[in-house]
């Protein structure tokens, strides 16, 4: 077995690791000076393989290698470059550094391809700062609505003036598509599993056959602020209070539904002093399930929930829906084909539902689309403990070289 | 009735709330760069007044009232100039404006006293940015403590490198007390009731017989981090969701024992991220009761009941004990002379307990200490819409004023 494709892999993962927004953690999101550095950092291993290298006008990377007719249409490969706070290493990054592994692989072989290959590295599929994912594919896409541009992050910046300050200019406009879908021979991205399956099944590999519904909501509760030492406890409203209950029904939510996961992230509390009664607390709701109906019921449920807290709390309950993506069907003719490269080196081909979101939903709009999951240790995702073993890498970059030799 | 004083008083009030570290809200913490305005601002004040005035190396403003024994010992009047975020603008400066009010009258009406009077502002009665209280009234007294200076703030810095820089060296030393005991008359505080009690009985002024006991904790609950989309529910160790029935349990202890108030007024949630199952909340516990066994038991149970959580959630919950204030019994001897000197200008006198801690548990330690109460709307404190009528600050400086008159 010949590990230098995936050992140079690990390496680069190991360097891009090291480009944070946060010393000592990994931490890149949209259009941060770490992901200005990241870009610079891919795209130097792109042009080394001899890729035309651009940034698009939202932080998206993208790597043009021409195949042996320029003007053949496009298959795109790639994954994102942004991560999670004190994220691991591999999710996100992996995807794009395995497309160039492979597309290196080729070369060594001297293999040239009848089609050109845009590897890109989003620039936003985990939403970090603006609590909505897919800026970067929604943009690649030309699928962004006014919606996204007016999106404010936790000190009251718009994704509008975000971008405009990264263009350097005072307007910015919707991003029209980048492809005509007529150009482009469909999307694959290589992605780390985040569950447990593959672990359990002995198995490197496996292929994605959908993508599950995802409800991001973000829930405001009002109360009133009063000392802590002089109001009786009878005459409170504590919006604190009135949230704990709130997270715990949306625990609840997760535990009565199977297949159901839900979650909240993210809790603010105002003012946020040890001697006042909190006022007003915000806080994030994920909701995810393969089935959009059974989400959409319990997004519902949480509703009544709320009203229900609000009235007998004598508080003001409100969500507003950020995101409500459909799940997504893979295209059968691209999972077909992942699966018989699968098949050639594994004694059997996993088919996985992906309970995360990614680019990939975005993509499916335009273009045929499939993913790839690699085993990652304790199906451990968004945290520094984080791994995949070298040979799974290296069964990753031997099922993507195959696709692309097989690939017309 | 010459309401003229009152009118002045409320003016500087309003030109105080416009001193902030927030703009467009009221909020003043411990050596700010607001502080050190409102220092100048106050200071101001004294001076014309014909007092010395100095700012202590610990943010404390102290302006000095010469009577006609220079040589005679000092009672002190004052209260705190530092605010929670938010705050309204009578808590803590109107018990300092009201001491200039009134030695502004007793001034005009051409009375010198037999003994000198020092108008403080403490520097540090809320404890917003160190989660304890009294650095301000501890540095005067010279009763701070080497846990005192180690406390930190949200970011990791000390209260000794806070005053380090305020100073200007490079070493911080206890404080050592700015009064021996015996040149002390007293100390007398007047503020707002921050409570319903005085607004009920239809009187604007109440005498104050004790401080309620005051307990503050930090709890830490730490679970795992990990993918809100794939990892499933019952795999969980969800922080957020463990500090959520917390928060349910402090509520509770208030709710079961009559006069305990028990508040959780800051939360904050890691790694923050909408998409990442939280891995570690701290929160704030804040549990007051007349009677230092009730609180004492509450805290017990509160304990008992985190171990409980942690071991039914698979997560670690510890708490450290931030202040334990013993409650304080006022001054017979000056709790008698303010209440004789209300008792001349309204129906009856109000006793009250304080379940606010003020400054004055400090100064109780070193010098007979007393407080005054004035009525406030709604019993409503730590808030913008925190009102005192006109009437009732000028019923206050009367009270003062005789007070002072007939001190000795």
């Amino acid at each position: 077995m010949d590990l230098s494709f995936a050992t140079t892999t690990l390496r680069r993962l190991d360097e891009l690791a090291t480009v944070t927004d946060q010393p000592g953690t990994i931490h890149r999101t949209f259009l941060s000076p770490a992901m200005a550095r990241a870009n610079v950092m891919v795209g130097g291993w792109m042009k080394t393989l001899g890729g035309d290298v651009e940034i698009d006008g939202w932080g998206n990377l993208i790597g043009r290698f021409v195949g042996t007719d320029v003007d053949a249409p496009t298959l795109l490969l790639g994954s994102h470059l942004d991560t999670v706070p004190n994220a691991g290493k591999f999710d996100g990054p992996l995807g794009v550094l395995l497309a160039l592994a492979s597309l290196e692989r080729l070369a060594r072989l001297g293999i040239r391809l009848p089609f050109n290959i845009d590897v890109v590295g989003f620039s936003d599929e985990e939403g970090t700062r603006f609590h909505s994912a897919y800026l970067g594919s929604g943009a690649l896409t030309g699928l962004l609505t006014e919606h996204d541009l007016n999106l404010r992050d936790v000190n009251g910046i718009t994704v509008r003036e975000t971008v405009a300050q990264f263009q350097g200019s005072s307007h910015v406009d919707l991003p029209a598509p980048r492809y005509a879908p007529e150009r482009l021979l469909g999307y694959v991205e290589i992605h780390i599993e985040q569950g447990p399956v593959l672990e359990k099944l002995g198995l490197p590999l496996g292929v994605v056959d959908a993508i599950a519904a995802q409800t991001r909501l973000v829930y405001t509760v009002e109360g009133k602020a009063g000392h802590a030492g002089t109001t009786p406890m009878d005459l409170r409203r504590d919006a604190l209070a009135g949230a704990a209950e709130m997270v715990l029904a949306v625990e609840q939510l997760g535990l009565h539904a199977p297949g159901l996961v839900a979650t909240v992230g993210q809790l603010q509390v105002q003012p946020g002093a040890s001697n006042v009664i909190p006022s007003a607390v915000r806080f994030s709701v994920d909701i995810r399930h393969p089935d959009r109906a059974i989400a959409d019921q319990a997004c519902a449920h949480l509703a009544a929930t709320g009203d229900a807290t609000a009235a007998r709390r004598s508080l003001k309950i409100h969500h507003t829906l950020v995101q409500n993506t459909d799940g997504v069907v893979c295209s059968p003719r691209l999972v077909g084909r992942l699966a018989a490269v699968v098949e050639e080196q594994q004694s059997s081909v996993p088919h996985l539902i992906s309970g995360a979101g990614h680019d990939g939903i975005l993509l499916s709009r335009v273009t045929p689309t499939a993913m790839l999951f690699v085993r990652c240790r304790d199906g451990l995702s968004h945290h520094p403990e984080e791994h995949v073993d070298i040979a799974d890498i290296d069964a990753a970059i031997n099922a993507l070289t195959h696709f692309l030799r097989n690939f017309s």
